[in-house]
């Protein structure tokens, strides 16, 4: 099977306030995930904080988890604002036996087309590793087009599989628009609220933030979906409903590190400026687990 | 005088392909615009690449334009994701010599009000020099609210001013609503095509990229905007008009480098995955400043 088809989990990377990994952590959240049946890792993903760890962090952590998740495959966030930056960080998750690349377009300044073709270009050329466009419009200021995803599929061997945000409009339509564009490309959804209904729509892979905490349920919900059994994948994610309100309000990140938090899982928390959930949110957060 | 009021130049930083400042080059463009009577220089701002910057380069740079700029006040952005990384950043720039600080509330998953009033709380807390809020909204993804400000501004001393980006509506409109809002700040726009208009309804400065390189033509125009001589302000603000047209569809960034490699300031080339200007728009870029 693909790496870049079914459950992907997306963890926390458990880290101290100054943002040194807690390897004992970290393996008991890749142990959960490997033990729910997920089909791959999506190690410093956005809810993995690979933004906020500096390079020595992020190939501990994919050291960490190559070596813990012996048989299930680690998919890694190598985004970074400079070229040559994401493609040491390329080399790095490669060297360390990461079986794919997760690449976005981080930007501070907003980029154009073309520079977001050349940086793609650039850290392809870095490794031989597979690499999966993370298309994230709401960290990167950056939405990757059908035409650019087009081009970049038909220009670069290394593109294997991207990862969509949720569309506005109808999944079916988005993932049709995507699917012509790169006949060729693995394509998955993030925005863990709609993925029952991209895998539905007849999409690959499902990139879940939920995954990566409540991965035996994801994992069931993505195969009733997979096989096309929508009374069961609706009555799935029905128990989710309550999470997915939560993530609405506050993002998946915060949310999860309350739960793992809650669940007594890691006692660490999101990297400042990012505040731990408090209040309301936390106690709607613990409730919204209770049933999961 | 208050380093924050009249014409802040904002320069780029040249720096070899690998992220390493050219001294010599820094030097040169740092004296171009003290010669041609800045208020203040914006070192390190968005214009200068501070986020491709690491730490030792930043410090380099600012120890650099102390150093070159005996006279001219320098206001160093500190920014940073992560907190601790903007606290140290802050003491760097402190220990170097800064008149001031600029902080931009930069982030990959998107901030609340209270993270970014945190944030703000924590770096203010690491030195005594005061902190210009860098409002940018299109590149942080937030945006600050006359609420906000009106918090951080009773709350935290060490804030002394506002750097605000262009509204949609009524320029002063804006600067009433910030004003009664934060009284005690000083305010100013960047953005460079509506500053004129806005030190012409109070504001107190122009943080102004066309500053950084055409300083002279820029102190003119201030001068005359503070004066409140619109039919002066007005004119001069006509020579910019083709600049101004080639900022909004490129960017101050890309078309400053693009300016200062046709003047011969520096080879440097904006730090990959942005790219130089090439063609058409360096062709308009050309024409534009071969006016000025």
């Amino acid at each position: 099977m693909s790496p870049f088809a079914g459950l992907s989990a997306f963890p926390i990377t458990p880290a101290t306030p100054e943002g040194r990994v807690i390897a004992a952590d970290l393996r008991g959240v890749l142990q959960r995930i490997a033990q729910g049946g997920a089909n791959s890792v999506g190690l410093l993903g956005s809810t993995g904080t690979y933004m906020f760890l500096d390079r020595n962090e992020r190939r501990r952590a994919v050291a960490i988890a190559v070596e813990t998740l012996a048989s299930t495959p680690v998919i890694v966030g190598v985004g970074a604002l400079r070229t040559d930056e994401a493609q040491r960080l390329a080399k790095d998750a490669a060297a360390e036996g990461a079986a794919g690349l997760l690449l976005a377009p981080v930007s501070y300044t907003p980029l154009t087309d073309e520079e977001v073709f050349q940086h793609f270009a650039a850290v392809a050329e870095a490794t031989d590793t597979p690499i999966v466009i993370y298309n994230n419009p709401s960290t990167t200021n950056f939405t990757f087009r059908p035409a650019l995803v087009a081009r970049l599929a038909d220009a670069i061997p290394g593109i294997a599989a991207i990862k969509l945000p949720l569309p506005r409009g109808d999944i079916a339509e988005d993932l049709k628009t995507y699917r012509e564009a790169a006949p060729r490309l693995a394509i998955g959804y993030s925005g863990d609220w709609g993925c029952k209904d991209g895998l539905l729509a007849g999409a690959d892979a499902w990139f879940s933030v939920a995954g990566g905490m409540f991965t035996q349920r994801a994992a069931a919900l993505t195969a009733a979906a997979l096989r096309g059994d929508r009374v069961e994948a609706d009555r799935l994610d029905a128990d989710f409903a309550p999470l997915w309100d939560v993530f609405k309000l506050t993002g998946g990140m915060r949310a999860m590190y309350a739960a793992a938090n809650h669940l007594g899982l890691t006692a660490a928390k999101p990297p400042l400026p990012v505040l731990p959930l408090e209040g309301d949110l936390r106690a709607r957060l613990v409730a919204a687990i209770a049933g999961l």
